[in-house]
């Protein structure tokens, strides 16, 4: 189970930490959260893992890149691990954040209550269409993307989420690059490509529709 | 690299697939569509695991759980294993799914052009809303709820894409699981829970954000 410090390690020095880990670093810290609101105070890596489908000895391997945080006969503590993966993830602080487009997903997406409750604070609004600028949403008004480059300073806007059509997308990611942005959440369905300096997570939902054809074809663990 | 009968296998028998697993299906078989449409017609083990930092060897594990589609001193045939990679995950064949909720969400999801790419049709849409039933969208009427029961059996629907309040989340999928619906993927942000025969997965799209967090802080590489 290691040893008994609790330190997190700021990365992986070389940036090469896989990205299949940090994707279960953020399932562990799912679980951590619920194990918390049920009262429990330690955890086992099997126990960690199992509901995942994931194994003790890749749990514990995980989470080694990243620091000592399991207790001899213990286990790990809880709420100790869980504010250890935050602080890993990047999520233990405030993350200042654009929403570009603001169709029919932009309008979801600004309802939706997942973000800030993981730290992400929706703090500016932009559209392209002249039809949009001007009018009030959930307490923010529509700017024009020629004010992104200068709310990118005012607000220090760190994050964009990219609401806008497939054909828009390229473009937009550019100029917000241009403007200081280091890292896009991409919804439209299309590649986008930026510099290095910029880190893009796109978002497949056919990828998501996929995996439950899986489970239903297979009959695998119902997820949750 | 294994042997060379490329047959794929329709399970492990015991269903046991590690979920991590299936979520890698889903990444070979984007990269093989990559490979084969920049002309690719094989890939290594490790080539195929590099773009996703996977190591060769959890490719080959991965696979191995399905079937034996290697070819000695040739790698995998990008073509034979694409095909086989849709055969396992379910997609060589079209899902007929039906969406619930006819919000923003709803609305955005109608319009994504990445489900029927992988193979889901869109078949009919539902909303509990009076004001909402009866409109025609994308060439679709929306109906009523209440005619669920008689749509499943009409249409064959074996998938829903839950697109409905949290608070209204879980009474829906309840009436879905007894109209005989046997997936859902739900966006709704809160836990559902069915019976065994129904799997669900939940598109967490907070997670995804975090995960984007957690690259711009580490600096990993950029997703695509």
């Amino acid at each position: 189970m290691g040893r008994s410090s609790a330190s997190a390690r700021s990365a992986s020095s070389d940036g090469t930490t896989p990205k299949a880990t940090a994707g279960r670093l953020s399932l562990y810290l799912r679980q951590l959260e619920l194990l918390w609101t049920d009262g429990r105070e330690t955890v086992s890596s099997s126990q960690l893992g199992e509901s995942l489908g994931i194994t003790d000895a890749q749990v514990r391997k995980d989470l080694a890149y990243f620091g000592q945080f399991g207790y001899p006969g213990i286990g790990y503590r809880v709420a100790e691990l869980r504010d250890s993966l935050k602080s890993v993830l990047g999520t233990d602080r405030p993350w200042q954040t654009a929403l570009i487009g603001i169709g029919n997903l932009g309008r979801a997406l600004l309802g939706y209550g997942g973000f800030r409750e993981r730290g992400f604070v929706l703090a500016a609004l932009f559209d392209q269409d002249a039809a949009l600028v001007g009018k009030k949403l959930h307490g923010m008004t529509v700017q024009s993307l020629d004010e992104l480059e200068s709310m990118v300073a005012k607000r220090n806007l760190e994050l964009v989420i990219l609401a806008v059509p497939a054909q828009a997308a390229q473009q937009v990611a550019e100029r917000a690059e241009r403007a200081g942005i280091t890292g896009i959440l991409n919804f439209a369905p299309t590649e986008v490509k930026v510099g290095q300096g910029v880190k893009i997570v796109s978002v497949d939902l056919g990828l998501q529709l996929e995996q439950l054809a899986f489970q239903v074809r297979h009959g695998a663990d119902s997820g949750g």
